[in-house]
């Protein structure tokens, strides 16, 4: 049984503010371009320091009734104060999909750990 | 609740090919740097081709007790027939744990998803 | 002296399906959160198969008079075809930045290799 | 012309810290499976804190008469001091190469940028 599964914390992005906010249109054309914007903070805001910040996204696709997750991307915010400069964690990215299924995100901050989110989409 | 935990796979790598090995010390002493060894195919080979490869391995620790595991490390396994080079899904970290715990390890291949296998450190 | 200098090849995104294009702005507020989207063929299209596809783009500051580039982000497209999913080489990430300099933009095709631009952003 | 390549530091790693050591056999058999351990520090230890640390390490490799380095592996060390865990950027990667060519490595520290070290393998 997986020990990691039982550390994939979720919750309601409005009041906890480390799951990942999806940002996906519900119903898209079969590989259609689409865009898909993942942030963090757009109700309560992360710190962003050395100490303590959002380090990556990832981004799977569960097709329905398939067994195995896809990995669509994997984006590293690098820059937390270096120079002052400051990576902040949202990103968009462009995808093409064949059929039904779930978007799931999947953040880590290098103190709370892993945080995931999902939304379907609809394929018409 | 989390939904990537049900797509988690796990199982004894000596009959799955895609359970990743952890050769790593039972015990170790706080904070000595240590040497540990990702593997996959220990008993049966995985194919290594650019259709079906084990992309990465992620390396976490979770101290006994504590809430969230820590990421040690990300490894991209990036060759799989590009100018006929291949990069093995095999890597050896160095790390140092300040305490007994729990080593999780992740991998994924492109067509057959997420797989974790662990293991217990005991710090003496 | 560096070997992989000689092969970070440039060239005009116009003409050059390989090298990112850098969308941002010419002048921003110090620290101020703006958005930087790297695409790769705006005007040439890449292929985008398992066999032939862009892996990756890093972005990388170079802030006038620094000795060192600070790497803002790295992001890795995963899916060429896998389950018949495809991630497109396009991204939009978001930062802050303390001083004027210079944006330089990476990209890894996994058959024709790194390719680079650049973009001046002016602090005002 | 490129300017990251103008940023790409060499040096000995006896004297310079911040160059990747390559631990490699010279000459090895067509598609032979090589391992090839990559460090920093041999001679003069690099800081590992979250302030200042080695980020990752890249290896390529440029078969001779190539016009294009491949890719092999990109490894991400995660841990420089969180819940007093530490990941030393010393890794040790599997590969198959079919020619004789070029290893380079490429590390990147936080505060002093990009870094490269190179050496030559014979495939007999
Ligand atoms: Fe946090
Ligand atoms: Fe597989
Ligand atoms: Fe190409
Ligand atoms: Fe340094």
């Amino acid at each position: 049984m997986s020990i990691l599964g039982n550390y994939l914390q979720t919750g309601d992005w409005k009041g906890e503010k480390h799951v990942p906010v999806i940002h996906a249109p519900e119903s898209v054309q079969a590989n259609e371009l689409i865009n898909i914007k993942l942030s963090i903070g757009d109700s309560i805001a992360h710190p962003n320091t050395l100490e303590h910040h959002i380090s990556w996204f990832k981004l799977y696709y569960l097709a329905e009734g398939a067994k195995f997750p896809v990995e669509l991307g994997t984006y590293h915010f690098m820059a937390h104060g270096e120079a002052d400069m400051f990576t902040e964690p949202v990103v968009t990215t462009s995808v093409k999909l064949p059929s039904s299924g779930k978007l799931i995100a999947l953040s880590y901050c290098n103190i709370h750990g892993l945080w995931e989110n999902s939304q379907d989409i609809k394929v018409i």
